[in-house]
């Protein structure tokens, strides 16, 4: 049996003020802190232990896998760290207020930039002081491999290279993996272990602080099963708060 | 420049019951933790960024070094761990109460365990159940490459495959290199970097969360210069407390 697990960050400061976030290093809230321990125990519970974890380059799916790792004894297991596993970069649109967002161009729009597989929001300029390349953390890459705006098919293009080049080898070496990272990079990557449609993964939500087991074939690495850990009521339930954001508030 | 940091792990539960910790896996008090965050921001604040982080495999150095990095917002950095940087395994004493074991042995007995470079412990037995080979991190290891009982020597010997192997490289690649690690495993690292005798080391003491930071030699690596980061009479202080462990209480 080859293991996979994938673990969306839990709640950070701007999932609490409902900003678009992105590539914005927003910390975990005490409640995103919490999630992430309660899925560590979560883990352990049903006889999980990932021996090799590889998150994005951002604190908050770094502090998740952290403090689910603590809460489990296991922070001490090897760790790679990329930026291909990073959240969508949502463009102009990162630090506005979702709802603001939506009262300016209208629920439609909004619901298209989040919820299309193709449409990217407007791009910032290499000179906004947004633009990744202005982070000391992507300094080593040259500007126009980073991302400036990205629909969903833009994340699904530059995160399976790492998924094919990374973590399936560690997965062919055997390792239980565990995967820390964002909305719609994991998204991304469950498109692609599912196989699912543009049409289908956009009707996806991911829940915050649920770990989300794959048992994949051992030779082809396609999926076998895959299931939510936990308490079953409660995963719907943060589901569709998901769902619930980035609709204007009246 | 090049730039090597060392990082003493803060308190742990074990330093302040003051037992002989060695191997077994403590966790940081919380004046350990505030230690931890104190060393990242004294780091930030005299202009150092490290770009790579080596640990052990155990838990206190690994919290120390992610407590450190979070302080200074570079928690993202690359990290690779290993067993070659854990703590000196003190074998048979491992677990028992300083003070105690002095008062069975004898301070100059006890003397000579902590402070000879050349004399182990009685070694643990391959069946006792704080063998090495019973923790799943090293269970990838052959039992007999993993320390039952160590000296000083013995863990400048297992420490420096890897100075040469791991740390070296990266800071020929560049690197900012911290190593958050142990109080025995940083002496073997300075005894080595300092040109120290076997005499010399064995009254070097190392405080806890306080970043000793070496401006070496590009090509050679050698030491042109080293310091302790931060407030120079507190550096002094915690190192003579931890000087002043081991003695029996009378």
């Amino acid at each position: 049996m080859t293991t996979l697990i994938l673990l969306r960050h839990g709640q950070s400061e701007w999932n609490l003020s409902n900003q678009f976030t992105g590539w914005y290093d927003a910390e975990l809230t005490e409640l995103g802190c919490r999630e992430a321990a309660d899925a560590g125990r979560v883990m352990a519970a049903e006889g999980f232990a990932p021996t090799m974890l590889h998150t994005s380059l951002q604190t908050r799916a770094i502090r998740t896998a952290n403090l689910a790792l603590e809460a489990m004894g296991r922070i001490w297991i090897p760790v790679a760290r990329h930026w291909r596993l990073n959240e969508r970069h949502y463009g102009a649109l990162q630090g506005l207020d979702k709802a603001a967002t939506a009262a300016k161009y209208g629920d439609e729009m909004v619901k298209v930039w989040r919820r299309s597989y193709d449409v990217p929001p407007p791009a910032l300029e290499l000179t906004d002081e947004r633009h990744p390349s202005r982070d000391s953390r992507y300094a080593h890459l040259p500007a126009d491999i980073l991302p400036a705006t990205e629909c969903l098919k833009d994340v699904v293009a530059r995160l399976l290279p790492y998924w094919h080049d990374a973590i399936v080898p560690d997965l062919q070496a055997g390792h239980t993996v565990l995967v820390a990272a964002h909305g719609n990079s994991l998204r991304a990557l469950v498109k692609h272990l599912d196989g699912l449609t543009d049409d289908e993964i956009i009707e996806l939500n991911i829940p915050t602080g649920v770990p989300l087991a794959y048992d994949l074939d051992p030779t082809t690495l396609t999926k076998i099963s895959s299931r939510y850990l936990g308490d079953q009521e409660a995963i719907a339930d943060a589901a569709a708060a998901v769902a619930a954001q980035g609709q204007a508030k009246h």
